[in-house]
């Protein structure tokens, strides 16, 4: 099974990353800075987006892809936040890939946008490798998932330009070593810029929001 | 793309069901009875196991596989509890499959043994299409991933036989209300049990316990 299976996933990642490209050269064209953002489900992906539209409110103008597997939940969300959103629903399917996002901008007015944000399927694994044309991929991290997961799930980790330890107002309750996830995360990936937020409380916030600022303005200035 | 991918699933997913269907002629045949442990990355599967073999010590004889994308700290954990523990390694692979089961048995003296729990890789979406021969799915839902999960991942609610709520000990600090997964949970699938647990404080896990030993039962009686 594994010698029929490996030839045909190899042939959908290099078809995907064709169509990742083209995309690419479209944000890059239009000035848009656009990430890629994946987690478990629940580690907050949708929450962050909320706090993320309200702490750039008047700052940038942002967009929203949501990728989910059947629902409208989080579109919904976003939408009622003021802030352009199209839905991606990948009828089961554990990733999004290029083609989606491709079909996706034929809905989104991506005139006088700043910020594009993917919210990819809630899903540690598959999303991590497929490219969308994004210039970064962020993840999340729940303290409530423990320190492990760097050990556990390292693909995500050395990929992503950025990781939010997320929750970080229960870890009085809970039994996790957020040096661990530091130290664990930067032995994957050295140049891991690491943010602890919770965003409920807001703490740790305006570091990520800063971020996001001065890479809008690398974009625009390469254009 | 789509229209090259579907029968290329389709032709994995039933190349797998005959694997799994061999797999679970030899658990009945043994008298075992086997369970697919499956859950979102740190939900709790390797410490609801450590709770299980713990409660189960002198009642039930068990036996672990343990899936993973390339390490193997949690089947050491296992073995450290003193049961028969077998890691399947799946190279960045993001759920067992059938194949995998048959591997993992040749390295398991399955002699005596009364319960056999495979945890599968920490996804909510991909592990639920993969049958492994088990006679049942069992799944857990952390509190602190959000009581809007069974509406944004339904397949697995829909396939497991038992959904564990874990992790109740942290419902005082987070916007968690559990009659709402479980009234989303049984909309999906009017004849799962659920069990609220905490594997921190040992809450609930007595109803867990003996509800594997009622089915361990069932299974021998079959025989």
């Amino acid at each position: 099974m594994t010698q029929i299976k490996v030839p045909v996933v190899r042939n959908i990642l290099q078809a995907n990353d064709r169509l990742a490209a083209e995309n690419r050269r479209r944000f890059d064209d239009a000035g848009i800075f656009v990430i890629n953002l994946m987690s478990s489900p629940g580690a907050g992906k949708t929450s962050l987006l909320e706090k993320t539209i309200e702490g750039l409110a008047g700052r940038l103008k942002m967009a929203v892809i949501e990728g989910d597997l059947q629902s409208s939940y989080d579109a919904e969300r976003i939408q009622s936040k003021g802030v352009q959103a199209v839905q991606i629903n990948t009828d089961g399917g554990c990733h999004l890939d290029g083609n989606m996002i491709q079909i996706a901008m034929e809905s989104l007015d991506l005139r006088d946008v700043d910020l594009l944000i993917i919210e990819n399927v809630g899903n540690l694994v598959c999303p991590a490798e497929f490219n969308l044309g994004e210039h970064d991929k962020v993840m999340i991290l729940s303290v409530t998932e423990g320190d492990d997961k760097p050990l556990k799930y390292p693909l995500m980790f050395q990929l992503s330009t950025v990781l939010l330890v997320n929750k970080i107002d229960l870890l009085p309750y809970i039994d996790c070593d957020v040096s661990k996830i530091h130290e664990r995360a930067r032995r994957l990936n050295g140049r891991q810029e690491i943010f602890d937020v919770s965003c409920r409380t807001g703490e740790g916030l305006e570091s990520w929001l800063s971020w996001l600022e001065g890479k809008v303005l690398e974009v625009k200035g390469g254009r």
